[in-house]
């Protein structure tokens, strides 16, 4: 199984300097004294650097009336010099020095004033709790408040750029040719686990970096929509459903499909009120796919497969939101949720995936990512959405 | 290369309860009103529930005298009943609530004294902020304060017990399979990039749930402790610093082992600094293991693997910490490292991992998996730690 795909292209390095560049304007704009970016998306996002997301400190600082600047574990200097792209000052601790004071050693003191700070939204409390403290005893700065990185970082990242929509789309194609050969079988007779194992073999094996999920739900576990697969054996007779995903090239990928396996019995086909059921669900899907394009507020896309699955009685069995934005991270802005009345625009990035989930019997989702384009909907994915009847 | 390896043994549900147990006590005798334990492995710990990390809050609270409570998404309520080893209330919120509302609460209130908070040390900052906003307002607290949980919690975590350990051998010997499978090649010509591909395929062939690393360091890139593997192909007459990991049925595997490939040609056998380097950095590593034993520092493993480095003249090349604990964790108490005086105990479980690294050349590593038994070391590795010098 194993192959080498073909090689996965990447962001353009000066795509990071423009990025660095309109965050420094945010941070002054906004009046923070600084953005600390910790291991994960955000970094990524800024620098390229993908960082493992462990104890020691790794953190880019950026503040206002200063260069920005790298802090790192002094052992990781020469893997922090290769991945960023986009030259850095890079400022090196060690093992048993200590990195908060680092790291605020290089922001402009602050006084007679509240000093405003963003924090990357994934920064672990290990490292906001020592900055929180560091900073009571820092008498550079008299008074301090925390703000969150998504609130400057977070209308960036949600727009990609032709770039992230080509990642994007490498990602969902690869995924959709893992959907194809899960469904290809066998199915009936294997655990849910087993399937999932392979599906993570198969993801990477398709050019992913990480395979982070495998929903394989058959059953009454189709009815809970993170289902971490089990043991349970799959039977002839019943739906699964399939949510599976990683990042190709940093790139999220993340599509649901629902099967019905027979076993080659006739007598096995899915009943009249799956059938039903699946198909209020596909209209559903269509109607918020179609619903996109540039200024529609993400929640009228959420209201748009809601009405129709609400509409046929459903409505209490649709138990989430309608999407998420993707990017280099699973879930991100925008989100398609009752409530939010950002509009969409050219370059958002986003799962459409609504689902139906009868407790006890059995459930169906469909998904795919969809990027808002300048007419309508950029759909990613090319697997059929229709039910997959498989012999398994 | 698919196979499906025999079923990952389970820690007994009933060690959940003991645990959780403990851990009221802990938050009584140390005066929190609560631990506020996030999704992620404290919460893995407590519960055996394994959700993914993502922006929905979910939370296991623990407060002075009150029932512990799950909350959770509604979406994800069947998967937390369904993951959760123990029987625990659970607390849903809808796509539209507030969750942090929800979870404070169920906590007693305390008023007239600064209430204390304990939160995992891997918590989002957008949890913990939201968090402090909250009680900020909330006059059921007139003052607050935060805590890490690893002050209660790791040491709970740092002592393995006997299914606890029993799992970490199993990840340490599939990691083994997965080193001799790559030690025996081709390697020359790939890519460091194909190669970790590789790696990361075969762990979870060989039964991890999650291939979390895989550090492929040639050449000179061997230098850099946490190179990230990239499109450099492997030459004839270099080495190779391999240290991969994931985690099996939960737990951690890790383990560096280096390789020298010479294409089949004798003319390029290691040189004879490298093998002196080598010979330097095996007895460095069996020193440090050798000093494992109940009562003995932490720093004093350390110091066993730095001194013999030093006295060879290599001490300002081995830059990082001798070893760090590994559990549900990759890294986790007990750290090997100058200044932690915490005596080791049986049930300790940490990497050895010593390196010598030549900045622009070349470098080298060993790492094992070691149980701090009640006699002496557990090494839980079992693959040669000579270095491996091999046609590639």
């Amino acid at each position: 199984m194993s192959h080498t795909p073909a090689a996965t292209p990447e962001i353009p390095a000066s795509r990071y300097r423009d990025r660095q560049d309109r965050l420094a304007g945010l941070v002054e704009d906004r009046g923070f004294e600084a953005i600390l970016v910790g291991v994960g998306p955000d970094l990524e996002y800024l620098t390229g650097y993908r960082a493992l997301p462990l104890e020691r400190l790794t953190m880019l600082v950026v503040a206002r009336g200063a260069d920005p600047f790298l802090v790192v574990p002094r052992l990781e200097r020469a893997a922090a010099e290769a991945g960023t792209r986009v030259s850095l000052q890079v400022r090196t601790w060690e093992e048993t020095e200590d990195p908060y004071t680092l790291a605020l050693s290089g922001i402009p003191a602050a006084r007679d004033r509240e000093a405003r700070f963003a924090v990357s939204d994934g920064l672990w409390a290990l490292h906001l709790l020592a900055f929180q403290a560091h900073l009571a005893d820092d008498d550079r700065f008299d008074a301090y408040a925390f703000g969150l990185a998504s609130s400057l970082l977070g209308e960036l990242r949600a727009i990609k750029d032709p770039d992230e929509i080509a990642l994007l789309r490498l990602a969902a194609h690869a995924a959709d040719r893992v959907v194809a050969a899960i469904a290809a079988g066998p199915l009936v007779g294997r655990t849910e686990a087993d399937v999932a194992r392979e599906v993570r073999e198969r993801l990477i094996a398709e050019g992913h970096d990480e395979a982070s999920f495998a929903i394989v739900a058959s059953g009454s576990n189709a009815a809970s929509p993170h289902h971490d697969a089990t043991d349970r054996a799959i039977r002839a007779g019943e739906p699964i459903v399939l949510d599976i995903g990683g990042s190709l090239g940093g790139y999220g990928s993340d599509i649901t499909r629902t099967l019905w396996v027979t076993g080659g019995d006739p007598a096995n086909e899915p009943d009249e009120r799956f059938r039903h059921l699946f198909a209020v669900l596909h209209g559903a899907h269509e109607a918020a796919t179609a619903a996109v394009r540039p200024g529609v507020a993400c929640e009228a896309i959420d209201a748009a497969a809601r009405e129709r699955i609400a509409a046929e009685g459903y409505g209490e069995q649709f138990i989430h939101r309608t999407g998420h934005g993707i990017g280099l991270e699973a879930h991100e802005d925008p989100y398609l949720v009752a409530g939010n009345r950002e509009p969409l625009a050219v370059g958002h990035a986003f799962s459409i995936e609504p689902g139906i989930y009868l407790e006890g019997q059995y459930g169906a989702r469909i998904e795919d990512i969809v990027v808002c384009g300048p007419d309508g909907p950029d759909v990613l994915n090319e697997a059929p959405r229709e039910l997959y009847v498989v012999a398994g």
